[in-house]
């Protein structure tokens, strides 16, 4: 059975998130229905689901199929099914074990917070807007203790008795004009990490939480410890790897 | 009575224009509740009316007031009471005789084009994907033929009698990374004056009009010499010039 292998990216704005749900839009179901109008019942694997609001610009998505199809004519068909807020970037036949969750090896994600005291219309679906001064090396200087193997408990929603160990990377601030942007390489993530990430370490850039208190907060393995999750629409699953 | 000037941007996807209409979302509407909310009854006039689905990054509004009020708290309030898709960006104390309107003496129009062959989720609020390979220096040849002082009712809508000769002061196509974007900046426009000289601008790009033939078009004075109007959602009014 021929496996491909998809890149897509999405405005996740509009959508209750990127795994299927009956009877609410999410970018599985359309993305599926499209997949299944060209090539009949398809079932795809996804490198990352992404919650309600959040974006893609890097998502893998895998499926396999009976016969061979022709890879850019796929593409370009599924672009014309497609909603202007989902693109398929490519599509690639991949190795018949391939499996876009299991084969990934790392994920990338962006956070962007918009750190001007006037809101940007034109911005505020792809950014949170924090209008107070924000202390950027207080900020990478926490972001910088979450590299590594660390137990994630205290960042995780929904953990259902699975282990919340996961390894870091990368994970470090940048200024990039108005807008702050987190970005953070781990093997694996799991539920609300980086937003809860971020919203700690927002809450250290507004002074009202020390630098050095992440790894006790690590340590404490609890949610209460952190300081909830920022919104989604700051954030962007960047990119995912593979060996 | 004292004359405020604001400056306001807007994403104008979710409205239907400017221009307040009963019942439905508008940017005069949301913008004179909220003004009114803080100061009682209160009514604007507008530098540039934009259509449905036009954004604008500097929008200019007058109003009078009875009594004098603090411009920074007014710029806070209404802040506070507007959607994320308005931001009033500041307000400054006018001369008596202030009108946004009438004390204008040139607009400045941007229009942006997504020249790439894949669409961007991104993107498609802000601007006009044309997948095909357009010819730049045959639309900035052509947008040259517009500088000057002619009769624009081949690119007016609904000039109902009124006179459709303009003087256009600016008028060129940039690159600027993935996008094409025109400049235009004239003393005014008439209605879908910038959206029917961008749509005519393409289909020289495409290379099926001349860029020789904008002066006969011009000449014919006539909408039907000209090619529809370009989507809404790629005009930004940018800004407005006063003496």
């Amino acid at each position: 059975m021929p496996v491909y292998r998809l890149q897509i990216a999405y405005d996740g704005t509009d959508f209750h998130g990127y795994a299927a749900q009956p009877g609410l839009p999410t970018v599985q179901g359309v993305l599926e229905e499209a997949l299944t109008r060209r090539l009949g019942p398809v079932s795809t694997v996804v490198a990352g689901r992404t919650d309600a609001g959040v974006h893609a610009r890097g998502q893998v998505v895998s499926f396999s199929l009976e016969r061979p199809t022709d890879p850019d004519l796929l593409v370009r068909a599924l672009n014309r099914m497609l909603p202007d807020s989902i693109v398929v970037r490519s599509c690639e036949p991949a190795a018949d074990d391939f499996d876009a969750r299991f084969s990934a090896t790392s994920r990338s994600y962006r956070y962007r917070v918009l750190a001007t005291t006037l809101r940007d219309p034109f911005e505020h679906r792809y950014s949170w807007h924090v209008p107070e001064p924000l202390d950027t090396a207080a900020m990478r200087q926490a972001a910088a203790a979450f590299i590594g193997e660390h137990d994630f408990a205290s960042f995780c929603r929904r953990a259902e008795g699975r282990s919340t160990v996961r390894t870091v990377l990368a994970s470090d601030w940048m200024a990039d004009g108005r807008f702050l942007e987190y970005r953070v390489t781990a093997t694996s993530f799991c539920h609300q990490m980086v937003r809860s990430l971020v919203a700690l370490m927002v809450e250290v850039g507004r002074g009202r939480v020390d630098a050095d208190a992440m790894p006790a907060i690590l340590e404490a393995r609890d949610r209460a410890a952190a300081k909830g999750a920022a919104p989604p629409h700051g954030l962007f699953l960047w990119s995912v790897g593979y060996d």
